[in-house]
């Protein structure tokens, strides 16, 4: 049941040079020049500790979980057997010694090229207690595996919950860096994940057993807290080279998510609620434009928030609309023009994206004046906009973003080219303390920090470090 | 054999009060006064001459042809029987009594809520000569009917070619008034379909018998020139309130393109060679974000147009990028944005698009600018550029877009809320004659005009009227 550690973590820290940072301002905003050696950034060998298939029979690996309902009282578990179909059964219970309820699932498989997966399970747990600890087990018959997770406070306005924050992960040495400095943090609760998980297309043939040793990886952390998901760039796994068509396909058959619960129809936008938390996931490579269906489910959504249910409105995507490094810069521009209007309008907190290596988070603005006409294409700051965070910093074998732009734009309230994870602890109905970690330094230390104060219910400046 | 002509052309036309129209200059941009009788657009009923059934047991309907491989030797042939599946050959040959050939097709059908099509037919007749008229027949073994085609001469730089340009067509008395003027040009060989076809989707439950009168309506042109398709909103057919979730089912179904021709993995996004002409036809509705299927296909697209072969680079989509009416406003910004400095580079020469119910040319000019911070998202005169047609004034029952934005924008050449219907009549590599046809006037009055100039081949200033 214990988590397992990489000997790789400390020996790729030693590896780095890593200097005190400083930081100077730049047009309002902060570009941090924290300092480290830039190494090349290398994937963990297959053999690596980190992707050891368990032991025993038919054992189940991969062992995910995430919400499986939109209040926070279902689980939706995951897990991938090899030799035989095995059982598709889940067992729990709040005792860990008495497993004694049950539920059943499904089971998928698919092909990629010359690839044939294992037998994908996913199995829903229901009517789960709120805010109570489960364990349970997957694996019945053979090999049996027991792990555990906790599900959310009741939701509520004033529930304190606090979320993680990682994109980009990949399987990299650095992403073990990245995914054991997050889980040293003994109040994260839940992973907002932003997109790009495995980075299999970056092998030939989008190798997909790559799927595979990144589900292993991330087990020690996602078989324990849900891992809440958004499709990046790196899951269309499209190839028409080798016939492979079928957008998102790996993904979609790897990674359940509630979508219906939120009255979506695709998995690749929907929204949950957890704890005094509305979350929203969006599709930055479906259609979005007017009158599809992601359109029209967003445009009914968003009014159904409720803020004296869940102050929090927090918005999931994988390509950032404002981001100033030269990496897919204006590469969100494209969503940012149909929807951004809605988010100043429902007075959305944050929005948290991937994409981009590197860190940056935004001042509070937004760029809605525009009519074709009359030149107002620029950025004002907005109290009625949301912050926009890019944490596409997981570690990945494609290396970091160190290109900015110059000058740092006025939007851009902190940037910096480091590895690292973010914490969004929401303390009541009001505040929430945000953090961002670099890799290089001791948990404790926040590279970049906000106190910020909800739009709903207290709705003034709070875009300055806390 | 016979084209049928409608009564209902003729009692429409002297239904409405005519008068002759007279033009403003305004802001560089004309704003037709054209002076007519604002009357509520409603649809043909049900009992309609033209969409009778034709007679005989299991009478093929709905015939309809498009081009069937990337050059314009082979022909896609599509017909509904309703009865039984009957045959699915089409037998054809260039004598009318001697259909010495014959073709093997595919058929499907869908269930849609409440409704289940007739038998779909799909047949591609392949290997045709260039330049030939060909008789064929469908039905074999029951009632057979016979229609006829020309093919497109060899792909050429030089190969003259008339295009005829409708958009948005329903089946009201309008869209019956568009289609018989459009017929009534001898010139036009194929049209160029920019979206929103039966309307079906404004019935209640998007009742599908209006996708077969639709069918039943056009088949008089559309059995004998190849239609070329464009995916509209009223296409997609979305529909969770009645269980319907699955995007474009009709229309997939029944209007088969020949997409994969083109290296394209979706019927919504293709290209074709057509005499001097290559088209190239996009997808409004389906994701067009960077790494998305549709955005790879047209990014390796562009550049394969071989413009000494092919001098005219003419592209479809449903939703305008420039448009200054009040409907539906900016709503192609978010498509625009992606595309449009490729669109420069490439020098494409037209653009033609639907959705506003109403005409409109633009200057040529482009927006490509922007860079978030510069405030330069104006769109300024750019003799690389296409010309834009807004040409959404098929007829269908959602009546006319007659409000405008005021003053008129620059990029604005020449904008009127008629139903109509354009011609453009490639002449040779450096020149194409385009007009736009008002249901109003004969045929021979052309309502706005333009001599093109190739941009490959002639790019200086081409925008102003013939």
């Amino acid at each position: 049941m214990g988590r397992r550690e990489s000997p790789y973590y400390l020996s790729f820290l030693l590896g780095l040079v890593v200097l005190v940072g400083f930081v100077s301002r730049c047009n309002g905003g902060i570009t941090s020049s924290f300092v480290r050696k830039v190494e090349k950034t290398i994937d963990m060998p297959l053999g690596s500790d980190v992707f050891s298939v368990p032991p025993g029979y038919n054992a189940p690996q991969q062992v995910h979980i995430t919400q499986g309902d939109h209040d926070g009282r279902a689980v939706i578990v995951s897990w991938v057997t090899t030799t035989e179909p095995g059982s598709n059964k889940v067992i729990y219970g709040i005792s860990k010694n008495n497993l004694n309820f049950s539920a059943k699932g499904m089971r998928t498989r698919y092909k990629f090229y010359n690839y044939t997966s294992g037998y994908i399970h996913h199995c829903t747990l229901k009517d789960l207690k709120y805010d109570t600890k489960y364990y349970y087990a997957v694996g019945i018959g053979h090999t049996v595996r027991q792990f555990w997770f906790k599900t959310p406070p009741k939701v509520g306005p004033d529930v304190p919950y606090t979320f993680g924050l990682i994109g980009d992960l990949g399987q990299s040495f650095d992403s073990n860096s990245t995914l054991s400095h997050y889980e040293s943090n003994p109040k994260a609760e839940a992973v907002l994940f932003v997109g790009d998980l495995s980075y299999a297309d970056n092998y030939l043939n989008h190798d997909n057993v790559r799927w595979d040793t990144w589900g292993r990886f991330v087990e020690r952390s996602a078989a324990y807290q849900p891992w809440i998901w958004t499709a990046g760039n790196h899951e269309i796994d499209f190839a028409p080279e080798i016939g492979e068509t079928e957008p998102f396909k790996p993904y979609r058959h790897r990674y359940h998510v509630p979508y219906k619960a939120s009255g979506s129809t695709s998995p690749f936008w929907y929204s949950i609620k957890r704890a005094s938390a509305y979350i929203i996931v969006l599709a930055s490579y479906s259609a979005y434009g007017k009158y599809t269906p992601q359109y029209k489910w967003l445009e009914a959504e968003l009014p159904k928030v409720n803020r004296t249910e869940t102050p929090w409105l927090i918005i999931l995507m994988h390509v950032p609309w404002y981001n100033s490094y030269n990496y897919h810069y204006m590469e969100g521009e494209s969503m940012r023009v149909m929807y951004e209007p809605w988010f100043v309008k429902y007075k959305v907190d944050v929005v948290f994206a991937g994409h981009v290596h590197a860190y940056e988070r935004s001042h509070r603005i937004s760029n809605i004046e525009y009519n074709i006409v009359n030149g107002e294409c620029r950025p004002v700051p907005d109290m009625s906009a949301p912050v926009y965070v890019t944490i596409g910093d997981g570690g990945n074998l494609e290396g970091l973003a160190t290109n900015l732009t110059e000058p740092q734009p006025s939007y851009s309230a902190f940037r910096e080219s480091s590895f690292g994870h973010a914490i969004f602890e929401i303390k009541n109905r009001t505040h929430a303390y945000y953090s961002w970690h670099r890799n290089q330094d001791g948990n404790p230390v926040a590279a970049d920090s906000m106190w910020f104060s909800n739009r709903y219910w207290q709705s003034g400046d709070d875009s300055f470090p806390a």
